[in-house]
């Protein structure tokens, strides 16, 4: 009989966990709690409890081409980077293509998750479920835990003195929709993540005056990288990931961020050794340089009407503070003596797995933040995790798993914490790497080059795209090789409303001649 | 006793010709209709009748240092690109620092100006005002037009047929003041100048749709060059100026626009050699790539509720028109046999002076379009034609004239229709180093050389700064050097509100390394 899988979420990682357990011939069954898929890409107009909830303007900043499902790429009118709108469509096309909707129990509540007595020898889940009022129980050879890291909003008042006497507005990033709530006021935004930086240059449609707060600083890539291609189908290559991995980490760092001087902006963080976030945004250097948005260091106090920022005695008017200080992860339906969350961070072999229960039939999807496109990791995860349940991968022996996790947490190398250098040369390409490696769907480039040396070099050279883990191994695709050939052509397409030649062959030759020149240039400056 | 000049508006060159006026000893009049200076750059919250108008998010495209007044520069926390307000801002302190004001006539229009029966000897104008309803007639020595080529809103209905037919709204870009007007609409721009393309980007807050239609195409380039550095300080070096006018045109257009490959977003000009209009813009690229804003062709026709594009047979919905056609200019108190303008072409000497008017008293001041930031143009101008009123600089012969305006217009080349390559290699610098030799402030590299290296290196490999125009000859301005010294600080103090390290090194010789073998790379390109 197949193993019954338990799925809590139907967001990215819930709808891909489905999808690969119906592939690997386990049977899912996926506990939703609201009416609908999506999890945080499914927008409402109102703040949802319990859910997370994301404003009207979000746009993903990964490419279509580089956040598709490693089997189903988007369709080719889609924008390059997608409104949220777009990348919903896309999950319900997604659903709908492979059948996953009839596995999804809605409005269901997964109460508890517990072992069942025999778990040594049968590894197998006691689930309490909700569903209108109704609890059941049912039993699951294992669980795959999909409900990210947006649990609850992170509001961390108590480091913000003075803000119970503040008289004006304040709130959580995740209460913000649209910038009319900012019409003619004086806008402090605290936190320099994706959402901060957006609601800020956002706030700047409409507010009198915003400033941005920071304490640790980010760093700010542009979406749109030399040329006008999307920044990640650049980024992430074979080459460059080899390129970058035998450099020193400061010239990478130097490399990787040529666009933007942000010491000029006081965005980076004061330890240039430490990474901080890694954040993409078009719209930030051009609004400092308008001086519509001001970079400010962290907040010392607030008084009744404004704020002090840390090294300076003046107070300066506020009328709306928005704390976009992220979220934090929780698994209230699992006992804190199998996975406990301390400080963003718990000890997860991989990222997935508890290393200490005695059998691998618990997995979190999901709760990783790569420096790269989201969707195809929480994918591969599945893959992984999904083989791993049905026998066909093994896990290292515990000792090892622990090694690994101690490692990182000693060095306090959890993937938000890593020092810039070090997430650049460890990043997604390597990471996924890794897990198809033991799949065993990692396309090899010296082989491809003997049989196929067309497709190895766009492998080697062109973007990582997800479908280069379907070419070869288990759960082989055989679309594969033309979703790579065309990746180009369906990212161009959508922007092809009026067309121009594209002709630039002189172009082409002028860039190859100075990149070959740059590389010279670094080789002799190293020699 | 001093000669008198009558000086039309009070805008930007209106107020730069009173204070050349004052510098060279001519007695200045200056005619403003409104109540006000400022000219264009006066936002107001309602189109006013005969005024241009301004969007209330306009920024200027060229930065603080590179727009200057040459002998007063912006105040150093002042943003790095300018919000109309605070270009507003610097205009009246300007007006007040050089005492200004009381040479000008408010809610005082001109009516005509009429050469005066003894011209061919007297070189006189009589001048015919308005105020309050009552007319004036007064003589002047000479004569400043510093109106603009605002003067009237272009909107060429009988191009686009069907627009009788439309039920939807249409409107000039001069009437678009906020982007409320857009709230769910679908909105059609048409026109790619830097309003089309500020106003398609400002609707896509609040509008269901945009779309933006050129016929000609533009080039685009952000704001913000490597390393965060404003685009005009960078690019406006009397270094690149040699290089590119060193290097075959193509590849000056190849090394100008790396950032974005304009052919992907159906943006060029359909032919390659053709420049368009160079526009600066951060956002367009991003919004094309998330779908926010779709390049089109040219408008077929206009249905009812919709709009037909060339090379398409669909209609597609339309609820708003916007056409950001640009503006006519006119000098209605002008007789035509002294200046007519067709096809927004006025055939004047270097921009200024109708060469068949037999004594040089009659200028017209900021009818130009550089390429480049249009402030110190406007004043070097002045400069150069006052001290022709005065008698201190000479025009050529007519015939020389005559024959400079001919060769302009028998290759089309206006200002506006040059080769790409040609305005790139004839640009502002150029413009202003001829006027400047004629006057005698042109600043001589090899002699500073030799006198003071430091500001010798600073003008040739730096910014090209109005502030150079001030160092020697007639105006010379002993603040000049310091000007100079500390531009780069003034740029980025603004921004210097968190303070990071900014000591890179290793970036600066790295950057200095590969900018060095990009140069042998293209050497040996061309070998």
């Amino acid at each position: 009989m197949a193993k019954r899988v338990a799925i809590v979420g139907a967001g990215v990682s819930g709808l891909a966990s489905i999808k690969c357990c119906l592939e690997e011939g386990l049977e899912p069954t996926c506990f939703e709690r609201t009416s609908d898929i999506g999890g945080v890409w499914r927008y409402t107009e109102y703040v949802e409890e319990g859910r997370p909830s994301i404003y009207k303007s979000l746009v993903t900043h990964s490419s279509k081409e580089m956040s598709a499902f490693t089997d189903f790429p988007f369709p080719e009118d889609f924008p390059v980077f997608l409104p949220h709108a777009k990348l919903l469509e896309y999950l319900r096309l997604y659903t709908k293509h492979f059948n996953l909707w009839k596995h999804i129990q809605f409005h269901t509540t997964v109460i508890s998750i517990k072992k069942r007595p025999d778990f040594s020898t049968s590894g197998q889940w006691d689930v309490i479920t909700e569903t209108n009022g109704k609890q059941k129980s049912a039993i699951f050879d294992a669980v795959m835990v999909c409900v990210g890291f947006r649990s609850e909003p992170s509001l961390p008042l108590d480091s913000f003195p003075g803000i119970d006497k503040f008289n004006g507005q304040y709130f959580h990033s995740r209460d913000y929709k649209t910038p009319e709530v900012f019409a003619g006021k004086k806008v402090l935004v605290i936190g320099m993540g994706h959402s901060g930086i957006e609601i800020a240059v956002e706030a700047t449609c409409t507010a009198k005056k915003v400033m941005i707060s920071t304490n640790k600083g980010a760093r700010v890539l542009s979406c749109v990288f030399d040329d006008g291609y999307p920044w990640d189908m650049v980024f992430f290559t074979r080459f460059l990931n080899i390129v970058r991995n035998f450099l020193p980490g400061n010239v990478t760092g130097w490399l990787i961020a040529p666009q933007v001087n942000h010491s000029n902006y006081g965005v980076v963080p004061k330890d240039r050794s430490v990474m901080g976030d890694i954040v993409s945004n078009d719209e930030l250097p051009g609004c400092i340089m308008t001086g519509k948005v001001s970079v400010r260091p962290g907040v010392k106090e607030f008084k009744e009407n404004s704020v002090v920022f840390e090294g300076s005695q003046e107070a300066e008017e506020v009328d709306v503070v928005v704390f976009a200080t992220g979220y934090k992860a929780s698994f209230p339906f699992i006992d804190e003596s199998i996975i406990k969350v301390e400080d963003k961070h718990a000890s997860l072999y991989k990222y997935i797995f508890p290393p200490r229960v005695e059998k691998p039939t618990l997995a979190i999807i999901g709760f990783i933040r790569p420096f790269g496109p989201v969707i195809p990791v929480h994918e591969i995860q599945a893959r992984w995790v999904t083989r791993i349940f049905n026998g066909l991968c093994k896990l290292p022996p515990v000792n090892t798993m622990l090694e690994e996790v101690n490692e990182k947490k000693k060095k306090k190398l959890k993937w938000f914490g890593y020092s810039f250098a070090e997430v650049l040369q460890t990043n997604w390409i390597v990471y996924m790497d890794q897990l198809t490696s033991s799949i065993g769907s990692k396309p090899s480039v010296p082989a491809l080059l003997l049989s196929d040396p067309k497709l190895a070099i766009k492998i080697f050279f062109g973007p990582c795209s997800p479908y280069q883990y379907r070419l070869v191994g288990p759960g082989k695709w055989n679309g594969a090789r033309n979703a790579i050939m065309g990746q180009w052509e369906r990212t161009l397409k959508p922007m092809r409303t009026r067309v121009v030649d594209t002709s630039s062959f002189i172009g082409y030759l002028l860039k190859a001649l100075s990149l070959f020149a740059v590389f010279v240039g670094i080789l002799y400056g190293f020699n």
